[in-house]
């Protein structure tokens, strides 16, 4: 780590490469010989197409997805896809079908209650979203015209250890924070999304992945903006796209690649969340997980502390030694560190090492 | 001009001041001592409610307006505004009326339209939108819920000169391409908007000024990304926001003010604006203005040349001395000068001078 930066577990926007931060600093006030900064470029340029080009590619090969997926770029935020996904799949008789396994699983299902066509197939909430609801939980209506899961539950660090059986209704998943952190069966998936803030990039873009029969056509009545017809046919450049994102979407997925994809970054991944677990689990009850042993998220680590004094304590201190955004959602209180893709081992071992000493100062 | 840079004649993403550039690639790696850059940090960090802050008080500072207006950043660019405006605003009963000056104002419209609430006040279309329709070919539905300018059309180069009265109806203009370009008396609008990739800073949020009272309340049926005051009670911090564009729009708004604002942006582009219609108009023929001369716009200068021939010459040679991104839109063709606030006067006059010399070689 570079002497005046900190370890940043801030859930997101959140850490980046350092190595991706100083190749565009290098190159911010021309662009690939273009004379241009990458925010001053046309996206209607050459330059631009290739980056726009390379970002895609990137994402379809390190998901292992082939030609009948399409990759979209489109502004809002997760919280716009959770009012388009209804607004383009689901309608009063074949309702959107969510798992509701934490906050923002929720705030999905929200939206599509408000237009009336969302029902529930399973939820946490009754155990405050400790696990992430099992395959037999799930009741999901065959006349569904999507499962939604939020796969890895940033607030409450939970995170799906299995990929749901939905016996044919279409699977769409909300992966903001663990996207490319791990390799999964992407195939089984018709509908992936990810605000890139948390794993892929600076906030301003969600990376949409899905099968392209779904993208072809939306319903007539929808405004332009609204539909995911618009960005699949124009591929993303219907208006002016969110450039600096993108760019930095791809120079993300060109990053992991160069680790040696999501293999690399799911054992890393892995490691890291090994060293806080074990932390809090050989703790003797001084750090308390709140996710249940078998759903704990690889990319959000959640627990308490004896008081609301020391965990105060715990922020300002690890503050001081450049540990920096541990503080809990207020939702579920207490400490999380958030260990991206970017996040390095080193970080996660320091912090490991102050919980343990803290613990010895406080026990 | 650096040596590597190129004067940059884009419409948009567009030029941005290069000490504007220069401050955020110095800082790109740690932002205000915060150890991390400023695409990392949280957007709920004391660092970012300050940049944020500083933003909206700066915009409003330079357009003069006060505590009855509120200034918000949405993604989606403006095209998401054509949808959120009537879906917001406009009924069946009271339907949103549109000026059709060009390509954009005619794609908002085409927004309400496909929503079943849009009318045509106006229209310059017949006359290959050479002109900004005047106040007496305004035909304004009083009980209309709002009129809708674009106030700068970008393709077509022509700019509002007079701020229309519309006795009563609120007035909504789309400035992407001219906001704070000069002063204006902007309490007389209701609702302003830019998609700030031309004048404002790099693509990825529409800046919104508006009177609270319209922000205040939406209809209780819209979705909540898609509702205005969603946007105005969190102060643009409901989900994520796009903070570097946030960023950069802050940096622009203070580069204008220390500038000396927005006399000084205007008299600044006033001067750039008269230097290549002079080139036009004293061309003996040879360059032949797309705008009438009473709609010229200060920000896109469209010219065709006496064959396309020729034009797509212009273009190469242009380019080959530094002068980029003159070639005009397809549906107006020829060459189009997009000279925005950060377009420094030596461009332009660069570009004036090779008009000159090409003209002189060519005629």
């Amino acid at each position: 780590m570079e002497a005046d930066r900190i370890y940043n577990f801030n859930p997101g926007p959140a850490v980046l490469p350092l190595e991706v931060l100083k190749e565009a600093q290098g190159e911010f006030l021309n662009f690939n010989h273009s004379g241009m900064s990458i925010l001053e470029i046309s996206h209607r340029a050459k330059q631009f197409d290739e980056v726009l080009e390379k970002a895609k590619a990137d994402v379809k090969e390190l998901m292992g997805l082939g030609d009948d997926y399409e990759v979209l770029f489109i502004q809002g935020g997760a919280s716009l896809q959770f009012d388009m996904i209804p607004m383009n799949f689901a309608t009063k008789e074949h309702k959107g079908s969510y798992v509701l396994s934490g906050s923002f699983a929720s705030k999905a299902y929200k939206e599509a209650e408000i237009l009336g066509v969302g029902e529930v197939a399973a939820s946490s909430k009754d155990v405050d979203f400790r696990h992430i609801p099992t395959q037999d939980e799930l009741k999901i209506n065959p006349e569904a015209a999507y499962v939604h899961l939020c796969y890895n539950n940033t607030i409450y660090g939970t995170e799906y250890h299995y990929i749901p059986e939905t016996n044919g209704v279409p699977l769409f998943a909300d992966m903001s924070s663990d996207m490319l952190s791990r390799p999964l069966d992407f195939s089984k998936f018709s509908f992936i999304y990810a605000g890139v803030q948390k794993n892929l990039g600076p906030a301003g873009t969600v990376l949409v992945v899905a099968k392209k029969s779904l993208l072809e056509k939306s319903p007539e009545t929808l405004p332009t903006m609204l539909r995911y017809d618009t960005f699949y046919k124009k591929n993303s450049l219907y208006n002016t796209p969110p450039a600096f994102c993108i760019y930095m979407v791809g120079k993300v997925a060109a990053w992991i690649k160069a680790q040696g994809g999501l293999s690399v970054m799911a054992e890393r991944n892995a490691k890291k969340a090994a060293l806080l677990y074990e932390a809090i689990d050989s703790s003797e009850g001084f750090y308390k997980g709140h996710a249940d042993k078998d759903s704990r998220s690889f990319m959000n680590v959640t627990f308490r502390l004896p008081s609301e004094e020391l965990e105060k304590e715990f922020v300002a201190e690890a503050g001081k030694v450049g540990l920096g955004g541990v503080k809990g959602h207020r939702s579920v209180g207490g400490m999380r560190a958030s260990i991206y893709n970017a996040m390095p081992y080193e970080g996660v071992a320091k912090l490991a090492e102050f919980m343990e000493s803290f613990r010895k100062a406080h026990k």
